[in-house]
């Protein structure tokens, strides 16, 4: 926890009620729209605004019809892809409504209904000489309650998010559309264009986009996936202006970022910069060399890991990221001298906050520090996908012993089916002798961490890495069919088990339960503290005429910025824009630099029609902007001063990467997809006509 | 050869007395000084612009001043240092005229002062029967006779290079100043900062630059060094501009470019990317890898081998480049259209010129490349620094056996003082232990170069790789007085010698001659066809309206550009400024990114004084202009429109190196020093007032 808030401009993820407060700056910037307008979820233009659970999209036609990231609709791609008919490398389209394909089971969208502050119903009454873990058992069943009584139908997803880390409450209602049909998505070769090579990068070309459509039941509303569903009657959806924006234009960005850590003190950002990250990219890069020498030379292998080696390499090299943000800019001296400006004036306003408010906090956050790097140390020791299924059925097994509003959250009825899912899904990324190689290597690692953060009594239970092979001779977990059947067991099956895996889970359940248990402990005192000191930084900006936005949580955001380029260091400018020549340009014929000869003939004839720039002379493809993003912002909207789309955020620069610890408006820029190219590949590339005329697009006047 | 002339702007290395031609050009872009000005080689500005030999330099006051690059006075600096005296490390800066000191032998300026056109002189009356080696004798014969009727004492060096390959005969006569002195030059740290690592690349923020004085006997004429010299009296000196310039400002830039390659032909742009530029990279690899191999572990020999190796890297850099340039974009299909419109043209207006002249044209540069590439093998089959001591010694006492007039260039009585400075200079980059390895695989990479390409009979005379080491057994030559004594003794000691080397470079002897006297029948003719066909070119030219320049040959040009910056790939802006936060930026305390203390401690407090740019709002450091230059233009005087110094150029972009064959304006960017860092850096670091009282600056109004 830190002292931050919207100290420059352009800085904050913003709850929609809030903006009012921003009017002043939002007009300096030229966004006409009214704000009132984006404040209510259940009218346009923000009622178009939907989640993936991973990305944002927005609906674009009264029919349901759904733009994303490519890389957010790839799980749907990618199901109805063989060798046969590859859409990811030739793309899809579906020329009318029954050639729709089934996304899949992963693939969802939910539409924020409602959004309610249940914040004195979640905190009301709470008895000030609780532990922290009773505060929390407390709080957590407040919030079941609270969930369960919203979530009327399989139709609605409701949760309860704590923002300010339990400053305030809101309960969110979601409509929860279960058949999400793949309508359109353009090869890889332009969706997913400089694949890892230029990810966090720029210059950057990739036509990150897709079209996805919700279907709901005849009676409107959600249903399992069926063709005699119809498309969702998506009343409020956004109007897409084909005149796109020119550099220094204002935007807005509407989505659903994940997890920013804006608040946190100085000592946390020197654990995470001196130890946390150093030991967690060292664990990253030595399971990746483990993982190519166990796939090397089989295909079959590789294909599975691939997915697995892209999530590690992208989570590293954000890390990454930020170690060298962290070394170019010292943060936590930078957040030093604003902590002691708000220890200083807290010193004189301390109203009704407790005495030890900042003794506390500090004691606390140490606490949690220390915990984490046990809990790492335990992640080391049980890195295992097998072993994780094991842990997972145990744990569930000893769930279902309770009454299901008493089970811990993510082990209740509702949660049944995404355990299933996943638990299947594993199938499609193991390999047992990879997963053996995986496991022993960590547990090497292990050994070599430092005696204080290895969870006591840990080291006796886990096995050494010379005994690691035998594991996986003695388990049945690989198999999915085997590895399902387990759902529904009794705990005592467990217990009785010979499975090596089901064993290992159920030896070391206390250890991880003693964890849980004392990070609920830690997590209920912060929950306490951490909202009263969020009250006086609050009141302290306030004093200050600055309003507060709390750190992204996953639910519906607002941020604003302009279309600018920024200067990564002395001497050098990068974009705002890059174009279809940079695309030709980056051809190189090998993956991922592969053009299509239809781009590369289409640039080289100047068939540019209404999406060519008057400026650039040529179609924009992609652009930066210095809206305030993180993860879980993927796909979302990028709309002009009158909310009408204009691109969709997709990734940031690798010097933004710090911005999830500490805003920089000189460095942080998000890079968006141009309209103008996903209408251009559209119309010249993909023919995907009928699309074009679903949508409602204002071409630019002649 | 081929058809290519000023087609873009900012393009051509103009003879001063060309540029009353380009006078629309210079004045649309802003130039205010009167051209008839920069005609006059005898006048200022024109007076004031020197050479070094192999670098460009400007007289900045009335007493001799000359300003030029860092790395053009290395040696200057480097001789003088001592480990308790580290110059280079630390700086020099002569508080007064007795402590300046000596610049060593190899330390010359050259002042031009008279240009005369002797083409008729050289050309009149040759036979058009002459075999090419006789054309080329009697050609040679008369630049002899010109030149020394020229020299009339020690104190001039006369040359009689020929424009358009022979089109035109030019007698310079320059004024050989050979006492120079080390008045003061920045540490290394700024001089040098980026070093090897930023040699060709931007950003860049090196303060490559260092003053000299020339000393004169006290008659005011040339004289050996010595201490009762007095500062040479340069009446027409450049005064400086610290105002400065701003993105867009013209340029004019003055130096002595060394060589280009603009008129080529298709056919030797092919084989010269696809067959030479690879070969000789992969050779100096091969030999770098040697270098690094004999050298390791050993500092002594790390030191001698240092500027080899950084000589290599330098032009196997640059190779690259031009392989990288060729392949970004096809420089021999541009060329192939542009001669195709002239053969067209020509077709229709031959005039007097031969009806054969083209044939006749490809066939001989078809020979050409055919003996370069024996001669390339030749150069690798005698890769030996002690071999090639042996060759010089015993072609000088072959020489010595004519009369001088008669004698080949480069073995004249003039020369000897050379020849001698460069073999006792030897013994600093030799050690021979590492010759003999690098002579080794030099001859194991000969043994596999095409059978076609190595010359007649050569396969035979040369050692076998593994007979190399007795060789370096049986030699005296790595001594340096045992090599100097081998000057003035007769072919025939030689003949008898029982030294290994003086025996092979005898025993290669009729190999090495046969070859000269191939090259000297080809390029007799190509000196006789050349100036008919580029005739030719010129006359289609003007029939366009287009003037056109020669190729650099080493002599005095003006070349003109705007301050601009550049965009080497899509998405992306490179300079045209850096500043001196980039070089706090850049510093990480490992060399060659160490930034001294007091210019750290100068930038955090923004002492800028009066060399703070108001735009910028720092100190700019380097800038990047369009205009056209070469190696030989290190050290040019970069001045504003008005013919005031603001600027030295001293290095030009990776995307550039293939400016030497194809001048791309989009993308050509020299790299300069500018004048405010240089005035900066002598205020506020290293006290230079003396000298900053000396010339004469004019600063920017307040």
């Amino acid at each position: 926890m830190g002292v931050f808030a919207s100290a420059s401009a352009d800085e904050g993820q913003w709850q929609p009620h809030q903006l009012p407060q921003l009017k002043a700056e939002l007009k300096r910037i030229g966004i006409t729209i009214p704000l009132e307008k984006l404040t209510d979820l259940s009218k346009h233009p923000m009622s178009a605004i939907v989640s993936t659970g991973g990305c944002s999209a927005s609906f674009v036609s009264g029919d349901g019809l759904i733009v994303t990231n490519h890389h957010c609709g790839h799980a749907a791609i990618q199901r109805n892809s063989t060798p046969e008919r590859n859409y990811l490398q030739n793309g899809f389209l579906a020329k009318d409504r029954a050639g729709e394909l089934p996304g899949g089971p992963s693939m969802l969208v939910y539409v924020t209904e409602k959004v309610e502050n249940v914040t004195d119903r979640v905190l009301k009454g709470l008895a000030p000489t609780m532990s922290g873990r009773e505060r929390y058992e407390e709080v957590q069943g407040r919030i079941k309650a609270l969930i369960a009584e919203c979530e009327t139908g399989k139709g609605y997803r409701c949760s309860v998010p704590a923002f300010h880390r339990g400053l305030e409450y809101y309960r969110i209602r979601q409509l929860m559309i279960r058949d999400v049909r793949l309508v359109y998505a353009p090869s890889e070769k332009i969706g997913n264009f400089g694949g890892d090579v230029d990810n966090y990068e720029w210059p950057r070309q990739t036509g990150d986009f897709a079209f996805l459509r919700a279907y709901v039941g005849k009676d409107g509303r959600p249903a399992e996936p069926s063709p005699d569903n119809v498309p969702y009657k998506s009343k409020d959806f956004l109007v897409v202006s084909a005149e796109g924006l020119k550099n220094g234009d204002p935007i807005l960005l509407a989505g659903y970022p994940g997890r920013t850590s804006r608040y946190k003190m100085p000592s946390e950002i020197r654990f995470a910069r001196d130890a946390d990250f150093p030991v967690r990219v060292a664990g990253m890069q030595a399971d990746l060399a483990v993982i190519a020498a166990a796939t090397m030379g089989n295909p079959t292998y590789d294909v599975r890991y691939a997915n697995v080696v892209k999530g590690i390499n992208n989570v590293m090299k954000k890390t990454q990221g930020l170690m060298d943000g962290f070394a170019r800019k010292d943060i936590a001296a930078l957040k030093d001298v604003q902590d002691a400006e708000f220890r200083a004036w807290f010193k004189q306003n301390q109203g009704n906050a407790p005495k030890a408010l900042m003794a506390d906090l500090d004691a606390l956050i140490a606490a949690d520090i220390a915990l984490s790097e046990e809990e790492y140390a335990w992640s080391v020791g049980t890195h295992s996908d097998l072993l994780g299924s094991a842990r997972t059925l145990y744990r569930l097994a000893l769930e279902r012993q309770k009454p299901d509003p008493k089970r811990d959250a993510g082990y209740q009825e509702r949660d049944l089916s995404f355990i299933k899912a996943r638990l299947t899904r594993l199938e499609q990324s193991l390999v047992p002798v990879v997963d053996e190689a995986r496991y022993s290597a960590a547990l090497q690692r292990y050994s070599k961490l430092a005696a204080r953060t290895r969870p006591q009594s840990l080291d006796a239970l886990l096995p050494a890495p010379r005994d690691v092979a035998a594991l996986y001779k003695s388990t049945e977990l690989a198999d999915t069919a085997k590895r399902l059947a387990w759902i529904g067991k009794d705990a005592d099956a467990f217990r009785k088990s010979d499975d090596a895996f089901i064993k290992l889970a159920v030896r070391l359940y206390e250890v991880s339960s003693s964890l849980e248990n004392r990070r609920k402990e830690i997590n209920g005192n912060l929950e306490k503290v951490i909202p009263q000191y969020m009250s006086a930084v609050i009141a302290w900006k306030k004093s200050q005429g600055k309003p507060v936005y709390p750190d992204a949580n996953s639910t519906l955001r607002v941020t604003y910025g302009t279309v600018s380029p920024y200067s990564p260091r002395d001497g050098l400018v990068k974009g705002p824009f890059s174009t279809v020549d940079g695309v030709v340009e980056k051809h190189t014929g090998v993956d991922p630099f592969i053009v299509p000869k239809e781009v590369i003939d289409a640039v080289k004839a100047k068939r540019f029609g209404a999406f060519k720039d008057p400026v650039l002379n040529t179609v924009p493809v992609n652009f930066l902007s210095s809206a305030d993003t993180t993860g879980g912002n993927s796909g979302s909207a990028v709309m002009n001063k009158r909310g009408e789309l204009v691109g969709l955020n997709f990734d940031s620069t690798y010097e933004s990467i710090t911005k999830d610890w500490y805003f920089d408006r000189a460095i942080t820029r998000a890079i968006h997809v141009d309209i103008r190219y996903m209408l251009w590949v559209m119309k010249e590339i993909d023919h995907a006509d009928n699309l074009l005329k679903e949508m409602t697009i204002k071409y630019p006047k002649k």
